[in-house]
C-alpha cells in the first residue's frame, strides 16, 4: 500500500532526475474558466508524461541483484518509455512489451531510449501475459505496472508534493486539482500528498465521455469497468477499471469525477499550444478541459489542471489546430 | 549603462513575478546535436516571451509617480505583450503604437492584456515616432524601448542568472550559451549575468541568414546594418542594427555569432514540439537551429540554447509540422 512516506522517500530517489515542472497560468485562459486556472504540465516531464516519474520510482527502489536481471512491463504507450528511460539511466536492461500493430514512432521512441521492444500478435489472440511470464521466468526480470504498483504510485504522488509546494507558496486554499486518469496511479498519488502537505485542496480525477470507470466507481463505491477500451482519442488514459491498490485511495480522498468530451479535449490542445505554449496529448488534456468547458462542476475559486502527457501524433496536433487553432 | 547589479536588482523585483523556467532536455534532440543540449524555454514566460523580463523590470524601476502617468512602447510583438502585461500589473495605462496592418491577433491579445492600442498608417507615411512623441507629451508616459534601454536589459539578464544557477547546478563549465538575438537585449542582459556568475560559458548570438547585423558587427568590430527589415519568418527578432548600449557589451562578452536559415527554423520548431512538447515561434527557434544543424561551429561539449518566444500564428504552426512533423 502506499503511504505518503514512500511518496516522501520517491521524491528523495527521484532527486536531480526528475524534471521540476513549474505551474504555468494564463489570463486567457482564466477568463474562458471564470477562475484562476494554473497548469502542471507534465508533458514537459522526461519522455513527454509524468510516467517518468513512476518508472525511475519503481527500478530505483529495486534492490541492486533485482535490478541488474532487469525490468518488465507491457506497454505502448507512455509507461514504456518511463521505464524504458529509467532502465537506461541505470544500466539495465528493460522489456517492453507492445502489440505488433502499434505505431511505429511508439516502437522507435521505446527502442531509442534502450529497451528491448517485444512485439506480440493482438489479433491472432497471441497472450501477452504468458509471453511476459515467460520471459520473466526465463530472465529473472521484475514486472513494472503501470499503477497498481505501490512504488509508481509513489513516484507519481511526487507531482502532488510539488502541487502542494507550490500552491502554499502562492497562497491557493480553496482549489479543485484536476487529475487526466487512466488506472488511477496519478490521481491516488497526488492524493496521497495533498491529503499531507495541502489537506484544503480537493483531488478530482477527470475521464473521456465513454471510458468514465472511475466516475462510475466513485458513485457507485465499488469497481466498475469501461464497456470498450479503445476508440478514442484519450488513449493515453484509456484503462479498463481503476486498480485494487487505487480505487480505495481515491475512494478515500477524492471529489466526484469529471467526464469531458473528445471535442472538448482537442480545443484544450489548441488553447495549452496557444496560451500555454505546451504541447499536449488529447487524453492529457482531459483536466484542462475540464476546467475551461465544465465550470459549473467545480467548487474552488481556483483550479490546479494536469497536463499529464504531450506525446500526440503530428496529424492529431494538426487536426487539433486545424479546427481551433485560429478560435482558441 | 547595465551591469550585473542591476540585473540582481530587477531579479529582486522580478521575484514571484516572472516564471523561473527550467532547463530542458531530450537525448533524441542530443543525438542529432552531437553533443548535450539544454533548452531555456522562455516561451513559457508570462505573455509567451521573454521580453516579460524587461517589461516588467523596466516599469518596476519607474518612481511611483511617473509610472502612475503610464509607459509607452512601439511593437506589434512580444515587446507589445510585455510591457502591456506589467503595466496592468501595476495598474498603470500602457499605451502600444502598432501598424494599423499589424496581424489582428496581436492587436487584440495586446488589447486583451488592457493596454490601449493605437494604430498608425505605416503605407500612409505617417510617423510612429510623431505620434507617440506627441501621445506622451500629452500624457507624460514614459517610453519603454525595446532592447536598448538599461532596465530592460537588466530584465532580460534575469534569464542568465537563471541559466547560470542552473548550469552550476548540473556542473556545466564548457558550453556554448546560444541566444536569439535581435537588438541584442537578451544576449547582452545573458552574457552580463554569465560573466559575474558563469563566466567560463561562451554567450553567442544566433540570427536568421539576411538579418546578421550582430555577427558582421561582431567580426567588424562596428555597428553594421541590415539591407532589409522584413521578408523572413523569424520575424521576432528582426531589427535594424544591435543598440547603443548592447553592442559594445555584446563585443566585450560575445563569441562569434551564428546564423541560420529559415528552413533549419522551421525544422528545429518542430523538434522542439517533438522532443521538448513546448512551442517555439521560427525566431525563438535560431539557437536552437543552431545547436541542430551548425554543430561545426561550436566549441562547447555542452549547448545552452534559448527559445525566446512561442507567439506564432496558426498556420505557420502547422506548415512547421506539415514539413517536418513526421521526421523530426
Amino acid at each position: 500500500m502506499s503511504d505518503i512516506t514512500m511518496i516522501r522517500a520517491a521524491a528523495e530517489r527521484l532527486k536531480g532526475h526528475a524534471r521540476r515542472t513549474p505551474l504555468l497560468n494564463s489570463p486567457f485562459i482564466d477568463e474562458i474558466a471564470g477562475r484562476q486556472v494554473y497548469i502542471k504540465p507534465e508533458c514537459l516531464q522526461h519522455t513527454g508524461s509524468f510516467k517518468y516519474r513512476g518508472g525511475r520510482s519503481a527500478v530505483s527502489a529495486l534492490d541492486a541483484d533485482t535490478r541488474a536481471r532487469g525490468v518488465i512491463a507491457f506497454s505502448s504507450g507512455n509507461h514504456a518509455q518511463g521505464v524504458a528511460l529509467a532502465a537506461r539511466e541505470f544500466g539495465v536492461p528493460a522489456v517492453i512489451i507492445m502489440p505488433a500493430d502499434a505505431p511505429q514512432v511508439k516502437i522507435d521512441n521505446t527502442r531509442a531510449l534502450g529497451a528491448e521492444v517485444v512485439l506480440y500478435d493482438r489479433a491472432g489472440g497471441e497472450s501477452r501475459e504468458a509471453l511476459g511470464d515467460k520471459l520473466t521466468a526465463e530472465r529473472g526480470l521484475t514486472l513494472i505496472r503501470p499503477y497498481d504498483e505501490p512504488q509508481v504510485i509513489a513516484g507519481q504522488g511526487t507531482t502532488g508534493l510539488e502541487i502542494a509546494e507550490d500552491a502554499n507558496a502562492i497562497g491557493i486554499e480553496n482549489a479543485d486539482v484536476l487529475i487526466c486518469c487512466g488506472g488511477g496511479g496519478l490521481t491516488s498519488g497526488i492524493a496521497l500528498a495533498l491529503e499531507a502537505d495541502a489537506p484544503t485542496l480537493r483531488p478530482r480525477p477527470v475521464e473521456p465521455k465513454g471510458f468514465d470507470d472511475v466516475a462510475r466507481s466513485l458513485r457507485s463505491g465499488h469497481i466498475e469497468t469501461n464497456n470498450q477500451q479503445s476508440g478514442n482519442i484519450c488513449d493515453a488514459i484509456l484503462t479498463p477499471a481503476p486498480g485494487q491498490i487505487t480505487f480505495p485511495i481515491l475512494q478515500r480522498l477524492c471529489g466526484p469525477g469529471l467526464v469531458v468530451s473528445e471535442d472538448e479535449c482537442l480545443r484544450a490542445v489548441a488553447i495549452a499550444w496557444a496560451r500555454l505554449k505546451v504541447v499536449a496529448e488529447p487524453g492529457g488534456a482531459v483536466a484542462l478541459a475540464a476546467a475551461l468547458f465544465h465550470k459549473d462542476q467545480i467548487e474552488g475559486t481556483a483550479v490546479i489542471a494536469t497536463i499529464s502527457g504531450g506525446n500526440v501524433d503530428t496529424a492529431m496536433f494538426q487536426a487539433a489546430l486545424e479546427k481551433y487553432g485560429k478560435k482558441v
